[in-house]
């Protein structure tokens, strides 16, 4: 049987690993999918580049549609990224017929609704196990291995840069600034870093999983998203004379009322598995309540990882396309029809506990007053830890891990106690999450 | 659409948990899969008891083949257990044209050669996430979403019961023959723990993965089994010291002459995220060629943790299986006409370090005898620990981690080495597993 005919959009670090690794285990893959996947055509601005990564016999054109207008082109596979060219593209693509392959995140996140209701409309396939968490199949258990369970919720370390960030800043006492520069020299950090260390990148992957796991629309406008610029080494160290250590979680969960979906810097208990995961690697949590707990850990970035995700989709569409649309699996895990509108919570209204540490006067009654305020909202404490003041200090660092509270409720006790005179400068919070 | 129908063939744990999770999940399954799943038939000696389990509106009967002739039947759910009747019915389900889910990872290792082909002819499937590491998806993962990867080795933690005891030797320091007591208290062994705490149960499991993740045949015969009613609590407590866990893995590998298959306890670096592995808890760890390594965590045995991998293979089935059987996931991941003929090694051609404990005396020229030995077969050491003696004792205990050898080299050595006068005991030898 002739091979199935890829279109690729962009070769770039993935698109190259893509073409890569399909050329290296090329005999295996086939003797999987049951039939031979070959990239018959390349689209890249830079065509010279693209056609030393090819060599000659892959076509490369300047102009994406001339791939997607290729009569004889199965599969467009969309690495370009971003939502501006790359959702027209990959709008054009499906309207043409063709089944679609994306590490696209951000594009999913915001555009998703209307790029799967095409998709549905027109009976093609849009894939994307590699826009969450890189080469761990965790969409594929979401959406597949796991759909006996009620999932409840769901965290996630699933951007590499900031991992390797924290990681380095715990193992070494160093600020963010620095290991930022350090990150960006090694390559684990771009040179804009924005999306990354602003937590941008992580709730898009989380928007994408809270559809997933949850049957709700893609909604990354309604997602809570705080990244890891104004962490402070001393609150990691702090963190972990309690028994925790900081990860930027994204989390996303069934609440009474609604979904829970955000993106901050989080304490977990040292002693969880993913609380382990160090440098740059991912992992996934998901608790379901049939199967407990399951975790789901791999390398989140980089051409191979990438490309290994980008190949399973390509197999499984090879593997599937023949069969009649309304029994695949749907883009979102549940039915088209069958989504719910169960609404995403705003922050005031996601119940979780906290770390606080207070910059506070080294003086009788200040413990009293700080206590009292959490008390007379009925948030009790957990555990305290106080630095003594050294000699001559007339300040010190007050430390409370609280038990779970709304979080508007806190935001007001937090508006009360930073009122306080004794409390000397901004109260630093960051949101604890057992998951257990 | 009416309902999909399934009948259970047994419903005791396993079973039980796959009535009460789809009962009580029935709408977001059905949401996920498209179409209703029921229970619509149970087959099982004990009638009163199934009867009292899934009510009255589920018809309930003795003989199994009553089920399997039921032309409403779609998918029958093998829950039976063992080699005998349960592979009897497999087949006569599969001649019958029905799809087969089931957990029994037992018969598929020895006999899922012709049970598979019996399927592949009739176009049917047969489903068995539930089969190896209970809730995980692993199954699933290798599968599908790991194809894009020439896969390099395999190590799972794949037995709860034997991890649960090897957790409580090294947490609490008792001996084998306490905690197995205390895990059979509990439940997490059986009356007769025999195929788990001797690593069969882990070997059925190897034993699949490597079909899969290889394109080999299934072959249990060929399987290195050896559990751990042998090791000694102060063998973990050397570990220990030298920054090693004990579990028990099982091992398959891909080697330049083969493939490794193997299930024996291992020494794994503590900061491996799968060395943290506790209690009864699974992982698995895949090491592919372009995704790097992969872990996959949950638990492996249980009422709703097995149900949870019933089910989704109930799903799976749901959706596609008006696919043409052509184009479906084959059943061990590779095309049925694609299988590899490469061997399974025997167990002196493997490839793997060593931890070796040996009862010396306490003499000048003890550690020149032994290394030597090991020198002269090209054996490198890579650590050392010499317990130092006690006041008036004669005898110590020398450690010794060394670098990876052929271990039919190592049988010869060590065969050399027990020949020692000064050597007072029998040689105890741990395979150590780097998992880098």
């Amino acid at each position: 049987m002739k091979a199935i005919q890829v279109g690729l959009l962009g070769i770039g670090t993935v698109g190259s690993g893509v073409f890569n690794v399909l050329s290296r285990n090329q005999e295996e893959i086939q003797r999987r999918a049951g039939r031979g996947i070959e990239i018959a055509m390349v689209a890249d601005l830079d065509t010279a580049r693209a056609q030393s990564i090819v060599g000659n016999r892959t076509k490369v054109v300047k102009d994406a549609r001339e791939v997607i207008a290729n009569p004889d082109i199965d599969i467009v596979v969309e690495l370009i990224g971003g939502y501006g060219i790359a959702r027209e593209l990959m709008m054009e693509a499906i309207a043409a017929g063709k089944h679609v392959v994306t590490a696209n995140k951000a594009l999913l996140a915001v555009h998703g609704t209307e790029i799967f209701a095409a998709a549905h409309k027109r009976g093609v396939m849009v894939a994307f196990e590699a826009a969450v968490a890189g080469g761990i199949p965790i969409i594929k258990a979401l959406r597949e291995g796991l759909t006996a369970n009620r999932i409840e919720w769901i965290a996630g370390i699933i951007n590499g840069t900031t991992n390797f960030i924290l990681s380095e800043m715990r193992d070494k006492g160093l600020d963010f600034d620095v290991v930022l520069k350090e990150a960006q020299r090694l390559g684990y950090a771009e040179a804009d870093p924005t999306f990354d260390i602003e937590g941008v990148d992580a709730a898009h992957k989380a928007t994408i999983m809270s559809a997933i796991a949850f049957g709700i629309p893609v909604q990354f406008d309604k997602a809570y998203v705080e990244g890891i610029t104004k962490l402070a080494t001393q609150d990691i160290r702090y963190a972990e004379q309690l028994g925790y250590r900081i990860k930027l979680l994204g989390i996303t969960k069934r609440a009474a009322r609604g979904i829970e979906l955000r993106v901050h810097p989080s304490l977990v208990p040292a002693k969880r598995l993913i609380a382990n995961v160090e440098g740059a690697m991912n992992a996934v949590v998901v608790q379901g309540d049939a199967v407990g707990t399951t975790l789901h850990y791999g390398k989140g970035a980089g051409s191979e990882p990438t490309a290994s995700a980008v190949i399973a989709d390509l197999v499984d569409i090879t593997r599937l396309h023949t069969a009649d649309a309304a029994h695949r699996v749907p883009h979102l895990a549940f039915q088209p029809d069958q989504m719910s509108s169960e609404p995403v919570l705003p922050m005031e209204e996601i119940v979780t506990s906290y770390y606080l540490r207070l910059r506070v006067a080294d003086q009788a009654g200040v413990l009293a007053q700080v206590t009292g305020l959490l008390a007379g909202a009925g948030i009790s404490v957990d555990a305290m830890l106080q630095r003594e003041a050294g000699e001559g200090e007339k300040q010190t660092d007050l430390i409370i891990l609280t038990h779970a509270v709304r979080e508007g409720t806190m935001n007001e006790v937090l508006a009360k106690m930073q009122g306080l005179p004794t409390v000397l400068a901004p109260i630093v919070r960051i949101r604890k999450e057992e998951l257990a």
